[in-house]
């Protein structure tokens, strides 16, 4: 198989699996028990804190362990947003954020909530000035992602900050995409959410960062796991497993992101080359390094993606949380493409372990199965 | 270490690690995406469901996997009161349910909601006519646990859901503590939530079961995995491993529940022998096979767990999830104990890698430390 859809999820890295082990056998107190059993599984954690909040530049209090970045966002979004309703009840949020962010607001409007989504330009960036201008006297919560998941267009996040800022109001950024790629300290933001499977940790676990001082009301109640603001016994595994895949990601960062783009470069290319009628999709210099979003000329995406997998190579039409449903991408929409465009995009994610050997065959295999598609509807 | 905490927390089966491995290694998919990769998690996370919900009884469609037992019970009891708030706004709940349910029904009385505490009696019990007093015309959501984790009380559960039933509430069942111990037929309801890490499987995963029909607002907002009701990306070696240590807990349940109940009772009767000023809390018939709580007249519960744990001995005051708080339990405070009483009180949880050896070591270093306490207060 030729794996070019990390932005849905990325393989566990086997050094993280081997510091996670010891929490899957002989490590296994529950981190809240009294004892030693449980101690060394709460010293586990509390490490594992202790190396996001540095790698994020935050204190280790303001860190949370959840299940993924799904939990994240809406803890942040619901949580906070009730906390603070007395002072209004108005969430802007750009229109390409993931459904974690949008579905959260949408809940909150069943509750007298109002949403304003914010479009991006044709390229998928954000105007600082848009949010801005969307933002009101009542506005509690904006949430605008560091980088988009379909397109890679990385946001103009500090300018975007300092207009919030100046309003009052709660910023959260979704790092899902960037957090082991770029730097935290590129997205300045009140809170900020991330899930480790995406830079080759495990499943089932996230992390949230709201900054010390903002309260939110808690999402899931219980114990007093997390200071009381989210309970549910800690998968210690997962957070041992989180903490190294960050900091693993980091430590290989310029080098492995350097190595994506140079393989992204060359798929781009290569594909514009020997396939006519294709377009890039988001923009050019401000984007992630792994992400390549491509429409073609009269072609299904999903058709594409199921010729590929056919063949081996696995992509994507966007979102993998998406899949199930028949709509279009709302991102592309928001983008004001045109339907035919939007209809057309497949979305190819490179990682680390892809070879320039892929790259080539990915093409190839791209061109036949495009051609392909195009004959049988001409 | 001898560990007698296994209802805080289990061990991890290494069968299960095992059964887990495919999905921390070669079979990474996002279970979300829609090429073969994606598939061959989706399989695993369906083969799952499949088999936890033949072991339940129900249909597969009534399974949602969760992050826990504590995020199941958040789940039924925010989202069920939720979605049938115009048919009332009362929620009853035993006074020694889990703090997840407590918790919950508590940020419910923040929206208006009314919320009626059952006491049980002196022995941990529910009755069934206490659960009919409390309910009323408005009542929505009733919630008592099928054992109790500080002293392993199993409740009349079918009357009580008849009770329900005849009023036409929902009726919720926190199973945590008999799942992979009592078959799920002894306890009927509209829904139930358990944990894996209970049994021998997984931390990080549980289960939420919501019987067809039934309408409850998701929680967790986003993607539309798990039928739209749990968003996030499945956590496939967990969804795996849970269903693994589920089979395998209820193909052995029945040797290893006489082990762990003539462990129990060996440990119990040495002490009441070896000790005196010593008495059992809860009800000595209707009890998991596990569990002994035993309350040392003129000791410090904290203070017994410390000297046991200093001798290499897990031991617990009460629930973990507690742990932190220095209330009081607030079970044995319900059943009507003096203080003194809940305050001496010790829970110890065997399990079936537990040994008669390991039974007479932890009834001599009770003797021995209980010794030093009282000689130290006397």
């Amino acid at each position: 198989m030729i794996y070019l859809d990390h932005a849905a999820t990325t393989p566990l890295d086997g050094e993280v699996l081997r510091a996670m082990m010891p929490y899957l056998t002989d490590v296994f107190g529950n981190p809240s028990s009294q004892h030693s059993a449980g101690r060394a599984a709460a010293n586990a954690v509390t490490a594992a804190r202790d190396s996001i909040a540095h790698i994020v530049g935050v204190p280790a209090e303001s860190i949370y362990f959840t299940a993924g970045g799904t939990e994240a966002a809406n803890t942040a979004l619901k949580g906070v947003c009730t906390s603070y309703r007395d002072r209004g009840r108005h969430i802007v949020l750009s229109a390409i954020e993931h459904p974690a962010l949008i579905e959260s607001a949408r809940d909150m409007c069943n509750y007298g909530w109002e949403l304003t989504l914010v479009n991006p330009d044709d390229k998928g960036i954000i105007s600082p000035d848009a949010i801005k201008r969307a933002m009101r006297p009542d506005t509690v919560f904006v949430g605008v992602m560091a980088a988009n998941n379909e397109v890679g267009t990385i946001q103009p996040i500090a300018a975007i900050y300092s207009q919030v800022k100046a309003n009052g109001a709660f910023f959260f950024c979704d790092c899902v995409q960037t957090a082991g790629v770029l730097p935290f300290s590129d997205f300045p933001a009140d809170g900020i959410g991330f899930a480790a499977h995406k830079f080759y940790g495990p499943k089932g676990v996230g992390v949230l960062h709201i900054r010390r001082g903002v309260k939110f009301a808690r999402l899931i109640s219980g114990g007093n796991q997390e200071r009381g603001l989210r309970a549910g016994t800690t998968y210690v595994a997962g957070a041992v497993g989180c903490a190294c895949a960050l900091e693993r990601a980091y430590a290989a960062a310029e080098h492995n992101n350097k190595k994506v783009a140079a393989l992204r470069d060359g798929f781009v290319s290569g594909v514009l080359s020997e396939i006519s009628g294709v377009r890039l999709n988001g923009d050019n210099v401000r984007r992630l390094p792994s992400n390549a979003n491509l429409s073609f000329d009269g072609c299904d995406g999903e058709q594409i993606v199921f010729g590929l997998d056919l063949a081996g190579i696995a992509a994507s039409t966007g979102s993998a949380c998406s899949s199930g449903a028949v709509t279009l991408s709302h991102v592309l929409a928001a983008m004001g493409l045109e339907e035919d465009r939007v209809k057309s995009a497949v979305r190819f994610t490179f990682g680390r372990d892809n070879s320039e050997e892929e790259v080539s065959a990915a093409v190839n295999c791209l061109k036949e199965v495009v051609g392909r598609i195009r004959k049988s509807r001409s």
